[in-house]
């Protein structure tokens, strides 16, 4: 019976922008770190290394966002930010703003979020291209120590419909996010049906399990699990929007 | 690096109705099962030991069935057993119903499904209640080799805005499936936003990777993750009706 391991990556210090997340993941886990691992980062540290966090004092909002804003309790600035965040509106009700990312994912406010950053009047965004974050860490990772992992950026969202947050993966690396079943037959011989299975999605669920939410541990390494090796993206994961009936 | 460890149960035999789960589950993990394990079940092998199969042969399909089936090119008497098991239609377009089940979940088809059931014209239905059917596991496991055990009885289920689907949890015992960080601080004392996890549907997810889609592994066992006892339910993870959006 052998299994997946998912292990936290502990002790990582706070990030600030431009520092060298692959250096300082490497202290923490590159002992721990195989050829064949994932490795599943919180976009937040990423964002932070990277410097996508925006000052609320030199945002001005927008008359939508102080109309908003006033009606719900809200900081005008930091509903400007989501606003400016979004490329589309899916739904702006009871306070809350649903909202399609310049990369295509949907979830509420954009992505944008103010806690487990420092200083009070901070917010935090999405990193700009989380596949290319990915990419980056991966490539440091093969040079500096030799190992060939997959990367997948993380970010916690709410579903339609069910209660509570996931992980999902919003960047990938080195890894095809979904594993298409369909052609495939079941034991009974027959073709199995709805089959496509948002594997990195899963691996960044798993990996919640041992990070928590006050992002002291922002990092895990997920072992023994035979992901497909090649190209994939974060935006794989996105539905077209053809297809989509919840536009 | 302590983490948490997800490991199939392999060499499960074909289930058939009146099947005893317990034991057929305790054959094969009885000795890796020790109290405080999440044990993930696929509902699957729990609809078929309870029973919850329906011979389309002697399903007659209404109106709505045979147009909506006509159209798509789909089994008039699937179509209508789907019905049957939804209390609401939330999306009928393509092809594709996502509808509202006697439980409240929100899926596709109503959870009705076709494969990994032997003989061509049987279809599979969710459990009748899915709690319970946890709770009888739990209890049976708790009674014949006294480990007090958290089981989740998961299913794979679509996402509004994402690709591919990612097994979630319909059935919970022993464990609260929400974690709630709410009124916590993060290390800069900031209030915890958006901080309800849904965990019991990331340890349904954890559990998928190990399992593939051919149910010929139809149960995981998790190990050292630190879920909090309690009376949870899967209605949990149900959105109530009011904070829907999507509805």
């Amino acid at each position: 019976m052998k299994g997946i391991e998912v292990l936290p990556v502990e002790g990582i210090p706070e990030v600030r922008t431009g520092d060298d997340l692959a250096e300082i993941l490497l202290d923490r886990a590159g002992s721990a770190l195989r050829s064949g691992d994932v490795l599943v980062v919180t976009h937040k540290v990423v964002s932070k290394a990277e410097g996508r966090l925006v000052d609320l004092r030199a945002v001005e909002p927008s008359p939508l966002a102080k109309g908003f804003a006033a009606e719900h309790g809200k900081d005008p600035r930091q509903v400007e930010v989501v606003l400016r965040e979004s490329r589309r509106i899916v739904r702006m009700d009871r306070g809350i703003i649903i909202s399609e990312t310049r990369h295509g994912f949907v979830c509420a406010n954009a992505g944008v979020d103010a806690s487990n950053v420092p200083g009070g009047h901070t917010v935090c965004l999405l990193p700009l291209e989380p596949d290319t974050s990915a990419a980056e860490l991966r490539d440091a990772l093969a040079a500096r120590i030799g190992v060939e992992v997959a990367v997948i950026i993380s970010d916690s969202f709410g579903r339609a419909w069910r209660q509570g947050i996931t992980n999902v993966a919003i960047g990938v690396a080195g890894m095809m996010p979904l594993t298409d079943y369909r052609g495939e037959r079941d034991p009974h011989g027959y073709p199995l049906e709805a089959s496509v299975l948002a594997v990195a999605d899963e691996l960044a669920a798993a990996s919640e399990l041992v990070m928590g939410k006050t992002d002291s541990v922002p990092a895990a390494l997920i072992k023994n699990y035979p992901y497909r090796r090649g190209p994939g993206s974060g935006r794989d994961l996105i539905m077209e929007p053809g297809r989509d009936l919840f536009r």
